[in-house]
């Protein structure tokens, strides 16, 4: 997706470790006119899907799965990582690993929410070594649901939990794979 | 806002300790079309404030405040609870005491994202205690912006919270406010 190419080489900050920051329109301060787009280019790729529920992770895939839902109009379930007291203890779980956080979550979603009868697109917003990804298609398959496939806005390829997912057989498909990105702020785009 | 009213009758659950459970639609698993009216209602209570930014709180508040994003054609910055590699050192905190969490967060804004001329509504899912809103309105003020006014979808009225703030003078208008909640289920709305 060009225009999601174009503002990530225009806004987007490399620092190093390979740490891409976009919170400028993505994930902190979420652009409004950018997340239409980005919602109608998932529903492009995935509307014929018949896709019954979009799924997500908190926080920052909340913002993309509900652009995403106006067009699939559909809700959006999105996996939580804290319990709180009006939470039922009735719950698919999984682990995930979060690089960027530097820690482990549960994270889970109510099982009355995710019936084997649905048919589920992924939505999230950073694609990288896969774990959120996992923990999620874990849910999924927990309650028996059919996923769809998995969609993210941005993917950085040279991570490798996009293409391990593919190779598994997966539809996983991002609207801007970075293939290199160094500490001087180059960044080389995937052609898809 | 009688359609949220509504919902809340028809799929809201109460549970005893005055816990309103409503991830059937609003926060955990949530409802397109719902979310969809919710959005333009929001617009029409402050769709002529000129509002330069949505802010909110990760998580649930997030969908809420993109449903509204599209009325005014504005961006939308939402507070975080946890810091991660990516985010500056350079940030606007408040703390923030969750009842339903049964803790206290530091909340954070990056400095960059809120500025002085910004003119600001703050959206939230829940209105109780008021203690988010309260650490949301901080933010803003320590950034020098102009508060608008804040919206909340569900106020718990007997809990005071936005009460409180209106008394205070600041701008508060919630969809739905419950004057009264049983453990038997009944719930009783405030006139609007």
């Amino acid at each position: 997706m060009k225009l999601l190419e174009d503002r990530i080489l225009a806004d987007g900050k490399v620092f190093p470790g390979e740490v891409l920051k976009v919170g400028g329109f993505l994930n902190h301060l979420v652009d409004d006119s950018l997340l239409e787009e980005i919602g109608k280019e998932i529903h492009a790729l995935f509307g014929d899907k018949n896709v019954t529920k979009l799924m997500t992770i908190e926080a920052s895939g909340i913002a993309i799965a509900c652009y995403a839902a106006r067009h699939f109009h559909a809700p959006v379930l999105f996996a939580k990582k804290s319990k709180t007291s009006n939470i039922s203890s009735d719950c698919y779980t999984a682990e995930v690993k979060s690089y960027t956080h530097g820690n482990v979550n549960t994270v889970f979603v109510e099982k009355e929410y995710l019936r084997a009868e649905d048919r589920v697109l992924i939505i999230d917003d950073f694609l990288a070594h896969g774990e959120a990804l996992r923990g999620l298609i874990s849910l999924v398959h927990q309650a028996g649901a059919t996923l769809v496939g998995c969609a993210a806005a941005i993917e950085k390829g040279y991570q490798g939990g996009g293409d391990g997912l593919r190779a598994e057989g997966y539809d996983v498909k991002s609207l801007a794979i970075i293939e290199k990105m160094s500490d001087d702020g180059t960044i080389v785009f995937r052609e898809q």
